[in-house]
């Protein structure tokens, strides 16, 4: 590896940690709060969490420790899709653990859950972390997105555990994977395993977050690096004030970085899916929205403007959500005479004749890209993949076509864009950089305290790391549940953007301005030095929240 | 508007100067240096310019000023494509323009060339050119494409003059508009209008360069900006371990935006176009160049990679240069027999019965959606829009079948981007700021000397500002013949990756290393403050060419 400039310069970055984690880790106490319920379901989930259902909310105090000091040998897993600061995480824990006592041990399971199923891991040393600190990635392990679920499971990883003597493991992912690192705990302590799960919460879509998550990590950089380049491109159509920028973000079950991505740059229009699912708003809305927008802005001489599109908006919208149903259904048990078909002609046809009357109209209507899109891009489940589809192009064809059908006198040049995967390994903002060192430092704190089944947490988060608050709140505590496979499981409950939530109460005051005048804001590229107000901007949605 | 912090933390950057530009205004003395010829077809190109050919190279010491200091008048415009840096050009231009009498006056002619043939502008004041300080974008005055060139649209331009008493125009546009500033100033000094041309060399593609003009602006912003992306991506690549991204980045004519990109990121692949076509590579070759990199990776268990492709690869490549011109002339000529085709089918037959059958060979092998972009997108002139061609997902698609046809066991999953927008309105990085900056300054200064005709120059790029050298050159003498629609056009040359170049080279001494194994760098957002090391770094291509 080549190491770039501002590479080197962030390994020099003393990540800040909330004031109480800044004291001596042998002056650390813990705090026992209330007990807590589950979300909801409390009488199911406790009896599936008879060992770790109900446990207190913790935060610490300046005190005298109790903790256990040395003998600490901890595994951590990265798990799922990158984001900003997971290896900030892993050096939080690791100093914390190594200021615990030096003999203590950190090992880093490689691949994601994999590789604490198959024993490939690695023993971190101060020199091979270094590498990594302040970085973007999850290449210091690697990642990988095996579900840890079945009791089979379960009883290996507790051999890999009993092998290294392991008394903790570290579980960095969203919420299916905190989900899992509670029944993992559950299971480990009805097994008397000795050994202690605790989580800590990712996700760059920003959806695992409740009343003690403020934000996962890496949605800040994440958002932070798409809203540079949408600034960069609000810029050039006020420069060239010739084109519509439609731009797809990341986001597939909710619509958090769109909206974020919104409130930083100000741009015409924002869709939000979970407001088209919950107005039951058809394509057809959708696009007679977009395309008067673009006549009300036309009819001021603004030929141009930017449109944001959350990638899961398609999947929102009811007659393609049925549609989508409908192809994965007829493609999976019609595959072998759908596989024989030689032409699109005959393709078309013959999922034409085997779609509902509805669909087949909805599908009719689609541009061709869109339905071949549709029709070839399956996963290994044979489900359509929903990132696949260009969402984008399809709003602009549509657009296009519903402006001619208007007789519309509007120009409409459009262009497409997609943003996702440059934002999920940069280098993370001081934010995340500082959030996700807590994260992993207070993991450890949680883990010496000999806590299990809960989840890392730093609050207070739009006041500045000083006033950070660091604490662990059982992963129970945030579960419902749901309908899986045709049974119902204890899960964390997904955040979806709330309708009459502070942050999109804001998007919907403001949209109509923002649509028909021009009020971009270009944000820039995120800056890890130079003044505070520049380098330590707090995420705008957890700043409207908190009312900052 | 609304400003982002970065926006006005920007406000208050000064840009650095040449030393010598440091000097009181007073105290700037200019220069003559040798007279200068014309690249080539020396004596066609003087008996095209009588009056601006063969003047000498400028350069400023310290000294007495003869220049004339008050009663200036300047217009200027920007032309063509955004690039970062624009607004300094302008307002270097204003503050030594103003510095030298603050009675003299700037005129901003609005949306290119045309505002200055429409007579349309604004008069910039303080309170007005602060808003757009160190920013990107061309919003300020904003920018076209019209071509200022024929003798018709020069009267209209010295009438324009006259009504303003302009004594100067700026022109800050690419090699095109360069030329046409060239051509307006002979025209004007023929015509005895009293009214002077300067140029300033701008565009992102890199294209204008030269042994005077080290670097267009805006090339090292949008390059940095699309290598922090490509740099984001190689992270998630390293990360992830199951992807390879194909990144097209911008550049029609030239690759040198794409191996800049590659000096920064060291990716496993860059096709450069120019080499392509000096090779005379086929499809069939590059993608073969591909598949055995794919081969030679997985061999070692790395299913990743990133290969970063230039916009304009596609028009290099031997036989799709020749379909593609077979196709333009053909949907011309038979436009109306085309329009009535009613099916794919249909239109396919058409074009493959009309081309010749080496194209319709080529054409046949290309995946359905090439063949529907091919057909579809027309410019207003009939013609393809290349950049509109998913070359990056031809690629991907042609990669995918080789492998097949070869048997290959090699995973090959891969994902396409497209960098371009995002680039050119970027904030511009302290380089580009302070280069532009100085562009103007010092275009003022071979205004208020009386000289016309010029490109600003300023040199010694990569030894940092206060070793920078600032002067002029006449523009004649970057020209040469080219045949342009059938006729002789006197232009300047424009500049190509050169193969036998240090930054080709070595990028060629280093690609096999990258290529098989993972090299990544990772540069990371562009920073304007922190460490010199960090926030001044230097265009990688001007480095290797100055031995940096």
């Amino acid at each position: 590896m080549n190491y770039s400039p501002l590479q080197k310069a962030r390994y020099e970055y003393q990540p800040k940690l909330p004031l109480i984690l800044q004291n001596d880790i042998n002056n650390i106490e813990v705090c026992y709060g209330n007990a807590t319920q589950s979300v909801a379901d409390q009488d199911k989930i406790k009896e599936m969490f008879p060992n770790t259902y109900g446990m207190k909310t913790i935060s610490f105090k300046k005190g005298s420790s109790k903790a256990k000091k040395d003998g600490q040998v901890v595994g951590v897993i990265l798990s799922g899709g990158q984001a900003p600061g997971g290896h900030n995480v892993i050096t939080g824990l690791y100093d914390a653990l190594k200021k615990s006592n030096p003999n203590n041990v950190l090992l880093g399971f490689k691949g994601g859950p994999s590789g604490l199923l198959d024993d490939d891991y690695i023993e971190f040393t101060d020199e091979f972390i270094n590498e990594y600190r302040n970085t973007g990635g999850f290449d210091i392990i690697g990642s990988g997105r095996t579900k840890l679920e079945t009791v089979e499971q379960f009883k290996v990883v507790a051999e890999v555990a009993k092998k290294h003597s392991l008394n903790a493991i570290v579980i960095i992912g969203g919420d299916d994977s905190n989900t899992n690192a509670a029944v993992l705990a559950e299971y480990m302590a009805a097994t008397n395993s000795g050994v202690q799960v605790i989580g800590c919460p990712k996700t760059i879509d920003g959806d695992l977050k409740n009343d003690v998550i403020e934000v996962s990590f890496g949605f800040d950089t994440a958002c932070k690096t798409y809203s540079e380049l949408i600034g960069n491109i609000e810029r050039d159509a006020n420069s060239a004030k010739k084109y519509w920028h439609f731009i797809k973000v990341m986001g597939r079950s909710a619509s958090h970085i769109a909206l974020e991505c919104a409130l930083e740059c100000q741009p015409n229009i924002c869709l939000v899916g979970e407001e088209v699912e919950a107005k039951n708003q058809s394509m057809m809305d959708i696009v007679k929205y977009i395309a008067d927008v673009v006549e009300a802005r036309s009819a001021k001489g603004l030929n141009y403007g930017v449109a944001i599109v959350p990638e899961g908006l398609i999947e929102f919208i009811p007659e393609v959500k049925v549609l989508i149903a409908e192809i994965n259904e007829l493609l999976a048990v019609h595959e072998k005479d759908y596989a024989v078909l030689g032409t699109w002609e005959d393709q078309f046809n013959f999922v034409i004749s085997n779609l509902t009357s509805n669909s087949a109209a909805v599908f009719k209507n689609l541009p061709v890209d869109i339905q071949h899109q549709l029709l070839m891009d399956r996963d290994p489940h044979g489900n359509v993949q929903v990132s696949r589809i260009e969402t984008e192009k399809l709003l602009i064809t549509m657009v296009a076509k519903e402006l001619k059908d208007r007789g519309s006198k509007a120009k409409f040049s459009a262009l497409n864009h997609f943003f996702g995967y440059e934002g999920r390994c940069a280098f993370p903002s001081n934010f995340d950089a500082d959030y996700c060192y807590s994260l992993g430092y207070n993991a450890f704190l949680l883990i010496s305290n000999g806590l299990t089944g809960y989840m890392s947490t730093v609050t207070n988060l739009s006041a500045g790391p000083s006033n950070w608050e660091a604490g662990g709140i059982p992963i129970t505590k945030m579960m419902n549940l749901e309908r899986r496979h045709g049974e119902f499981k204890p899960v964390i409950r997904k955040a979806l953007v709330e309708l009459d939530g502070k942050p999109f109460k804001y998007f919907e005051a403001h949209r109509k301005e923002w649509a028909e005048n021009t009020c971009f804001t270009f944000p820039g590229a995120i800056q890890y030095y130079g003044p505070a107000e520049v380098c330590d901007i707090t995420t705008r949605t957890l700043a409207i929240e908190q009312g900052n």
